[in-house]
């Protein structure tokens, strides 16, 4: 197996493609990593959540990291990373266009509100359902293949 | 879909399954994530990688954060996020017995060389194959699942 350096074009192309990552946020030296379901479109990727920890930890440091992949097998995959800055979606009268944007560009599959919008029991609370939009301006972007 | 926090446990047990994640780090306020292959063993995560960006931020700042999951359908998925502490293995007398256990664990499968030790074409030069073992100390573990 050799691994190649894939060029922007092709990563863009990649993240486009895909609809599911991880998401790295930092508070102080710690970071930490959750899945998300996004969208891609015109140099932002566009994502939601309930409140939590990581929209806290967003809130206080914008820097992210975000990695997507397509794994065909151990041998053949693609990876993505790309570093961005998280930028929130108020529902406000000045973000209205973007937050259509997002709505539109997340809603083009059904899965777009998992779990983003599911309805939590935890602890045997229910959490209410807060929808958060957000969006990350796509700084660098390097991705790696696998080939045989 | 109703989403339940899993027991440490239960994340513990789902961790020692499955042998891929993505793995976070961070330099100054700047997360960085990564895919990568990893055994777990007795309160750490055992895995390896060629000298790197991520080897230099974790020997920087050993606070990283590794994200597992096991997706069947959108619907029916659990996840696991630990906060751990970055330990490397370095190839000397005193780290032999642990170096051990960590190949013994790497090696049950195939595919645990798989990319650390890849060979690297990357901008027309070959990276030599300089495997370096490290292992991440499980200081905090939680995880969840969603149910139909």
């Amino acid at each position: 197996m050799q691994i190649e350096e894939l060029n922007r074009s092709t990563c863009i192309n990649l993240l486009a493609k895909l609809r599911f990552g991880r998401l790295a946020c930092a508070k102080g030296s710690q970071p930490y990593v959750v899945p998300i379901f996004y969208a891609y479109n015109d140099g932002y990727v566009y994502s939601f959540s309930t409140p939590g920890q990581k929209v806290d930890w967003m809130r206080t440091n914008p820097l992210v990291c975000l990695q997507v992949d397509e794994i065909k097998t151990p041998q053949n995959w693609s990876s993505v990373v790309l570093f961005g800055r998280y930028e929130e979606l108020p529902d406000t009268l000045i973000f209205k266009p973007v937050r259509e944007t997002a709505y539109k560009l997340l809603r083009q599959r059904e899965i777009w509100w998992e779990p983003g919008l599911a309805r939590e029991h935890i602890e045997g609370r229910e959490n209410p359902l807060l929808p958060l939009f957000y969006r990350i301006f796509v700084e660098q972007i390097t991705g790696r293949r696998a080939l045989i």
